[in-house]
């Protein structure tokens, strides 16, 4: 499928509705084990979903859209969320999320982009130049990632329950 | 976490509401298209779903408790939804896995069993022994890895736009 917005924004908008679904009220098992040492739970990663659209969509956005001379990004803080999540349950961080990704939709939508800004480009620190529709894209696939890495950690808090299953199951692996 | 059916229950009831959200009248180009040949788009995913209410889940359970002598589950038709979804469209899919789950989790709910029914056996017909805890939350894992395939089928449409993102997204891999 070639990059489209509309297609984008219908997965940017559902993102927040199903975390909430899969996690609100659910038993704390499920949201605060993670899979081994250095890795995140659930808590973690609603976090730093919280905090990328704090800082990276659409601060990057309006750095390629804008005049600058200078459209190198800011680098992403993989680790604020350990910092900002403190002290917030995990229904506050996801009504927090849901918010957050309203507000970036709406200031997405009132550009009215136009094909030719979607080729508009900023400076990856690591790697170089990126257009608007790759960034854009990057968003929507980040989302999927990590409602896949959501469902892989919790499924992995079972891990010790399924028996023989563990060598059927991918997401055990 | 230790197996337990209150923590089970609140994966499997919130799987067809979870679905409905990321799939429903979302456009076809992230439902049709698969991760190259033999593997399954998600409509084929949810219809698998489907199958494993009807024949895997419930009748597996009702086999471990019954008082049969042969409990050698029936092999699972990893294929069937195949045939079962043609002329379905994926909200009617939809719609069916969750009325099927619902009935399912009513049916399981009203059998009140035992921490000693959680340790009948059935057998698998390729690797033996699996009690009904084992069995059970093999069904939990299982809607888990379906909810990260699905992710990342989708992901995987718009794995071409992404550009130098590609290396860094683990879910395109």
């Amino acid at each position: 499928m070639n990059f489209n917005l509309t297609n984008s924004i219908e997965i940017l908008q559902r993102t927040p509705d199903t975390l909430i679904l899969m996690l609100k009220d659910i038993s704390p098992e499920w949201t605060t084990g993670n899979e081994g040492a250095e890795t995140w739970n659930v808590y973690d990663i609603v976090g730093h979903l919280i905090h990328g659209e704090k800082t990276d969509w659409m601060a990057r956005t309006e750095l390629i859209l804008s005049d600058n001379v200078n459209k190198t990004f800011e680098s992403f803080d993989r680790f604020a969320q350990f910092e900002e999540s403190k002290g917030k349950t995990l229904n506050q961080l996801l009504n927090e999320f849901k918010m957050l990704r309203e507000k970036n939709i709406e200031q997405l939508l009132s550009k009215k982009l136009t094909d030719k800004q979607m080729e508009e480009k900023g400076v990856h620190p690591v790697f170089g130049d990126v257009t608007l529709s790759q960034h854009l894209s990057t968003w929507v696939v980040h989302d999927l990632n990590h409602i896949a890495q959501i469902s892989r950690v919790m499924a992995k808090q079972y891990k010790l329950n399924v028996g023989h299953w563990v060598d059927y199951l991918k997401i055990l692996q």
